[in-house]
């Protein structure tokens, strides 16, 4: 331990070096819950690539475990201590890098905020697509390391789309550089990929290329109720299956619906079994919500309501946005599922979600990203009541089960952490786990970053 | 050999199992100059995975190489035979196995012709839009094998980005599940794409579920003269500056444009010192065509004439089909490179490029993916004089470099293969060539899925 904090200290200026117990404890965890989380070391938090180096030098020196970290908004544990180890804080490596509008690129430093990233680009005409909900405080880096997704997913894809390279610190302390800053780029293995998504356990992003588009014009979004769920998700499969391309399509079940009024006041028709919200930033999107509209209609919809102007849509995406902190209040703690379907099981998902709710005496509401099929089953619960909180776990056990029976995957963005760590080796299956051990061996032989977490 | 062939055919039918030499010799390689190829021990044509399965069994158990292949339109060698090997062909494993336009999936098999699959999948108002120059007879395979690009990457990308899961026999004849049928998942490290560009190097696709786009509205092409390649480019930026995302934003020399016009007497202007072909399939392509004829115009453009209709597009689309056949008849054999470089050094690496061909006194044509700044220099020249030809390599290798240091990558769509093993090693440095080989000693420990390609 002295060993340690002697040899962090010697490539690192002091106020970069945590040690009081009462302060690296507030970085033990992320925003999981139920989630075990061990004791730091040591808390580092590096300005510059040399000083990553530093601290990747020193852990694999010393064989000590090294938990990278963002902004510690993961949703499974992933960015959770383990007893003894350094947490690697990445926040104050924040700077935007490069801007470039004709190649359509930024490159930024991994503890750039997503959101502060979003507006710098905005200010140039230019777009970065991924809106994780956390989108205001969580990290580039963290995004990278969980391969974030968001609500414009349905149209423009995932963080891992819009990265096209990295520079990254290795557990030894190399320094390893991936992919490319050109539109294309195909030489080699796709190392960059490999990373998008790994959790921080094959090595420490320390920069990244990212893709950026131009920036679209503002989206207008369309409310529809549903007195069924099952009505809902056929208008999701008619409005995908007509070759339209929203911006989002979002569904929110009746306990969501009321969760929010509860929170917010914000008026959501309290009657609706399921309301859809349906954006387009497309040059006439009066007219591509009139067209889904009547698809909506086709399909049951009780109540479809575009919005008439950009305000009114910001207040439905702001309801949207709610969503999860006002399902939180319902009974003080909640664990969010994140299982993706094909969208065209998404009625069975939903309908199956009820039943485990029902079976557990549970609330579970259900906000979903329904265009990818992207469910956020989340279970309601007093975390100091112990049966509650057992059959909690189990209804959430129970949800992956029915996702993975319906051809669908445990996390669409949230990640595995530790909170799916049984579960993924359940989705993978032996020959993809033992081949993820390879690649684990291949980059980290001592198994100094982050242990314990996805395998 | 006679070991392999009576334990081959054990589990193959008689068919499948070619050894005359005459037959197998044609199997020998793909279509790139200037690559070794071996001289294989069989050809084995499977019909399903568990002739596959057979194959890589046999191939393990006694140590012998396997060299997969899909149409061989490859254009890196990287589908050429090894001494001894066993050729790996999958073009009998054609079938189309699902299409569902709600999903926006289709299932296929490796040995599904490109085009085969974009007119199947565009009956049912469906857009698969990968569309390398070889569409008519390349495979699925062998896209996923070498990433192919094509025409449409600029706005739809590459062949990547459309892979969302795959069934893959390994080196021992297991079988890997890898990805997902959902429109998001982030289970695990993305293996799926780790064997996209892989070359065949880690294991033989069997399957793969493609993500698949709505049908866009039928492209409306215009054309610009220019009277140099950098105000060519220059529109090229001014273009991607200006926000506007084209269906294809291609570039044609002067070298070329002569060529085609020699070939097929399309008409091309013979002046021009490059012309500049863009489209829009959005609804209103006229406008947008408008807009990108302005800039142009603003870039210094001596003529620029949208299309009037369909076919004018399509005749325009057809003249730049034909740019590579065409360059390959000016002097008999062509060495096609495929150097991406930021689309704002566009104009350094063209005129770089000219320079090169000054030098060496040898006529190269370029035809490029502008909009993504991928260059296809194309070497022409008379492989029966061996000075040419020498003068030809040495400049292949010349254009390579002037891409690394525009900060470039030597393959933008199409692969490593032999052509550019010591070129891979360049770019990648030795860290990242370290850890391929730690992935490729996981996967195949044996070394035998196509020895000797990549690096």
């Amino acid at each position: 331990m002295d060993d340690l904090l002697v040899m962090l200290r010697a490539g690192l200026p002091a106020e970069a070096v945590l040690t009081d117990p009462d302060v690296t404890a507030s970085y033990a965890n992320d925003m999981a819950s139920f989630c075990d989380a061990g004791t730091p070391a040591v808390v580092v938090l590096p300005r510059d690539v040399e000083q990553v180096r530093h601290v990747m030098r020193t852990a694999s020196a010393l064989g000590v475990p090294v938990v990278p970290q963002g902004a510690r908004t993961g949703l499974s544990g992933a960015a959770n201590a383990s007893d003894g180890c350094i947490v690697l804080s990445l926040i104050r490596m924040d700077r935007i890098l490069e801007v470039n509008a004709a190649d359509r690129i930024a490159v930024v430093e991994p503890g750039v905020v997503n959101a502060d990233l979003s507006r710098a680009v905005g200010e140039r005409g230019l777009y970065y697509p991924p809106d994780p909900s956390s989108w205001e405080t969580c990290t580039i880096g963290g995004n990278i390391g969980t391969a974030s997704g968001g609500l414009c997913c349905v149209k423009y894809g995932v963080t891992a789309e819009y990265v096209l390279g990295l520079d990254v610190v290795l557990a030894d302390g190399r320094l390893l550089s991936t992919g490319r800053r050109t539109a294309k780029g195909v030489a080699g293995y796709d190392l960059t990929r490999l990373f998008v998504g790994s959790e921080g356990s094959l090595g420490i992003v320390v920069k990244a290329v990212l893709g950026l588009r131009p920036k679209p014009p503002r989206q207008l979004v369309l409310a529809a109720e549903f007195d069924s769920v099952a009505a809902a998700c056929d208008a999701v499969v008619r409005i995908m299956e007509g070759g339209h391309t929203p911006s989002m399509l979002e569904l929110m079940d009746r306990t969501t619906v009321h969760a929010v009024n509860a929170m917010a006041n914000m008026g959501l028709p309290e009657t609706t079994e399921a309301l859809l919200l349906c954006a387009f930033d497309t040059p006439d999107p009066a007219s591509d919500l009139a067209a889904v509209g009547a698809l909506c209609e086709q399909a049951g919809a009780t109540t479809v309501v575009p919005a008439d102007d950009e305000s009114e849509s910001e207040l439905l995406l702001q309801a949207r946005r709610l969503s999860l902190p006002a399902l939180e209040a319902v009974r003080g703690v909640t664990m969010i599922d994140d299982v993706c379907v094909p969208r065209t099981r998404l009625a069975e998902m939903l309908n199956g979600t009820a039943a485990i709710a029902d079976k557990y005496d549970l609330t579970i509401g259900v906000v979903a990203h329904a265009g990818d099929g992207n469910t956020h089953p989340t279970v309601c619960f007093d975390a100091n009541d112990p049966d509650e909180s057992r059959r909690a776990r189990e209804s959430f056990d129970e949800i992956m089960a029915l996702g993975l029976d319906l051809g669908g995957t445990i996390t669409g963005e949230h990640g595995v952490g530790v909170l799916k760590k049984d579960w993924l080796a359940r989705e993978l299956g032996p020959v993809a786990l033992e081949l993820h051990r390879g690649i684990k061996q291949t980059f980290d032989p001592q198994g100094i970053l982050n242990p314990g977490k996805l395998f």
